[in-house]
């Protein structure tokens, strides 16, 4: 059978050919792609790369999931820049014994979010590797003034999140661990959950519904954690930050999968949850709220101390901390 | 010592700051980097991915020239498109064994290579692997109408290259066989064909002296050999092709390292020698190679036939084969 086939099976030439279908047909065949441009615009540009077993694995992730993901992650950049995505390309690198199932999988998935978010996949390269390895750089346009930045916020503005947190941590777990912890969660919650892990939706949505005359919110995207991204803004801004634990948005699975502490610790450092943190003044972050579709919540304000905190309902305060966060290298 | 130290004795923000030197400063900080564009020219996007063990490796190349070679790969593929760079991404994994002295010199060697085409380092992204796999993405832009493209030559063009071919395979015959094949050969000789293979130059000058008021050339770069680029020219423009093999520039140092026959078999097949295929008119082509530095030659014509053949000085000719280009999965 043509499925059980790998990729040493094939030529150079047959494979390229295979993802070639995914392309638009006038970019194919020479040394780069031509894409036109808007004029008066600026181009932004993000790269994400990811490898097996370390960002993705057989275990949580089928193919096509991988494939969403990954362009998910770096559409959620892009929306977290203010940009409008016109295109990625994809470079892989895969070991000759992949089923070439498994490719047709991963692009599979990889066009489903592209087509979601109308961005043409516009060129790759493909070779062998003892590692599958998938690195994406996606380009998008934004007007010279409307970029979103880290380093804008100020003392005054609002935080501002486009949805629920704790979810694509909570998804993770039920992949990992099964029934173990779950045993009362609904196959709709579970459902949901694992939803948010697996095919989380870049905010794109949410830059229509910025007001283009003011000006652009501070902001990224929470895909190292909420927690991490008002680190990261307060840091880049030299402000402070007091975020209130009871009003950062939870979905109501999550809820009923965990107790209210695990909860908060997931929203916070669970990351992937791909919504985009916004710092702007109260009046602005109401309007955009009104305008949100889900469950967007202003969770805390910018101040002048140096110092980011989380608050809990009875007032009292602790350090926000980035201990919890990710280390590629540790 | 600070040199002897591996990625994984640093925390990730140590060595994200480490090689943000290499990127201009106003970029830093944010999910992306934002890049001016000029209007009414187009963006041409490029892709590729080197692994450790496929495409480079500690035995032909300290991490200085991988970085070089990687980055003058991308650009020669925009030099191919007619598109002037204006940025790379670079994507990489890397062992957390991998000592940090390694990753500061392919960064040099990255730099240096951007530096002497005057492109930024935009962006990137750095992520542990088992394997070392470099993947670059380029960026440039080409008015609407001059980009490059391999399906444009027509019969009666001719078909120039900018400049010698071969040297790139002798340089790795060098640096993989040592001295078993070449106890005559100058240290001068030696020296500039392993030169060819560890820092060739993407040929953007050419660009320049294309006549503006002419059709833009048919062509693409030999990154994958001389024979593969007028075979894929051909293929793509419906037409054939007869190559002059007695016109095919060969350096001094080549001539004077191999036999003719070896000689002109590594020009056809060795790649890697990153100069430009064009196909234009005869008279066009004359104006150009007048202006060309180095050694540029007028290879052979574009012919009705749909075939593709090699001429030697007897007037003898043979078809043009790619069974002896690179397959990546064979």
């Amino acid at each position: 059978m043509a499925e059980m086939k790998c990729l040493k099976d094939f030529g150079e030439a047959e494979i390229l050919q295979r993802l070639q279908r995914f392309c638009p047909a006038e970019i194919i065949g020479d040394d780069g792609a031509v894409l036109g441009f808007p004029p008066g615009q600026n181009l932004v540009v993000t790269t994400d790369v990811l490898v097996d077993g370390v960002h993705f694995g057989d275990r949580t992730m089928p193919p096509e999931k991988v494939g969403w993901r990954a362009v998910a992650a770096n559409l959620s950049d892009l929306a977290a820049m203010g940009a409008t995505p016109i295109g990625i390309t994809v470079g892989l690198s895969l070991p000759p014994e992949t089923p070439i199932l498994w490719l047709d999988q991963l692009y599979q998935g990889l066009a489903a979010c592209l087509g979601r978010y109308s961005t043409p996949l516009v060129g790759g390269d493909l070779t062998r590797s003892p590692v599958k390895t998938i690195g994406i750089t996606a380009f998008g346009v934004v007007s010279p003034h409307r970029p979103i930045q880290r380093s804008t916020a100020k003392v005054g503005d609002v935080i501002l999140v486009t949805g629920c947190h704790g979810d694509s941590r909570a998804g993770l777990e039920l992949l990992l661990h099964g029934d173990s912890h779950a045993q009362t969660l609904s196959t709709g919650d579970r459902q949901a959950l694992i939803r948010a892990h697996q095919t989380p939706q870049p905010r794109l949505d949410v830059l229509a519904y910025l007001n283009p005359s003011d000006s652009p919110p501070a902001g990224m995207d929470s895909s190292d954690g909420l927690a991490d991204a008002v680190l990261q803004i307060c840091q880049r801004s030299g402000v402070g930050a007091v975020v209130e634990a009871e009003k950062i948005p939870l979905s109501p699975a999550l809820r009923r999968y965990q107790d209210p502490e695990t909860a908060l610790r997931w929203a916070l450092y669970g990351g992937e949850d791909f919504e985009l943190v916004l710092c702007l003044p109260p009046t602005a972050a109401e309007q955009l709220l009104a305008k949100l579709p889900g469950q967007g919540a202003i969770i805390g304000q910018i101040t002048a101390e140096q110092t980011v905190a989380i608050a809990n309902g009875a007032g009292q305060t602790m350090p926000l901390s980035q201990t919890q966060t990710f280390q590629h290298f540790a």
